[in-house]
């Protein structure tokens, strides 16, 4: 668990990440991995670039997390990420033993920790880790809004195919 | 859609894969994509060798399969696996776009497309995936009861650390 001043300042380096998705014409989502109050590693969504559909966030953050201390166990660690995980990175939250979860804004077509479903809540599996949903939301949010308003603009612009 | 001679040849495929694991003392678990009858990619789980958490074969293939079409859509393929998704790679199955979802043995402690809770069925996520399951329940299951035999023999011989 983080205090309320260590959120704040995780999930704005987050944003940070989220930003620099945006700055590649990416959907800007950011996502940091705290061990201890160290940041271990930050990602950004990369899946046009890299074509790569597994390329999002949390999936980078994690496989970079796993490099970074040699193993599959991100037990003691923290996630912080700009939007609601989706079904791949709530279950890669889950496999990689992360503590805790602290998320931006929701996610209504595919949240996967509140909105779609709620894969934490599910008794059977072998880790539960704390997730705290809605932090910087708004800021979060309004990062995906002007992204999608611009791509939305070009398109209308012909800049851009459908 | 795949008739049964191909299901039943992709499968041992997807557990050639599988016995490669538990070669190298990985627990079992192999996955295979399927283009139009080409196989574009064939993974195993690789978890403990790799020390990364997101090592499970669905995800290896998905992420050499992306590669290898240069896309992250992998729209009219299918994949192959010996055991039923957890939540990380049905996750990562429908973020892909596969058409198709063949599994061998049922996961009762982990499986996200029916034992433990069925993510496909969750009507507001925008890809459904076709999904069988028990395909060669008893060979994919006996590779995977075997291997965790041998592993309570070696720890009870201290052989293998807990």
């Amino acid at each position: 668990m983080q205090d309320q001043q260590a959120v704040d300042y995780y999930m704005h380096e987050a944003i940070v990440e989220a930003k620099k998705a945006a700055a590649v014409d990416e959907v800007p989502i950011g996502a940091i991995v705290v061990d201890h109050g160290t940041i271990v590693a930050r990602s950004f969504n990369h899946r046009e670039l890299s074509q790569n559909a597994l390329a999002h966030a949390e999936i980078l953050a994690i496989n970079a997390a796993c490099q970074a201390k040699h193993s599959w166990r991100l037990s003691g660690m923290d996630l912080f990420v700009t939007l609601e995980p989706c079904l791949m990175c709530a279950g890669a939250i889950i496999n990689s033993r992360l503590d805790s979860v602290y998320y931006g804004a929701f996610d209504p077509k595919a949240g996967a920790a509140f909105s779609v479903t709620d894969v934490f809540a599910l008794r059977p599996l072998n880790h539960h880790p704390q997730v705290i949903g809605g932090i910087e939301s708004d800021v979060c949010g309004q990062l995906l809004t002007d992204f999608f308003r611009k791509i939305r603009r070009q398109r209308q612009a012909g800049k851009r195919p459908h």
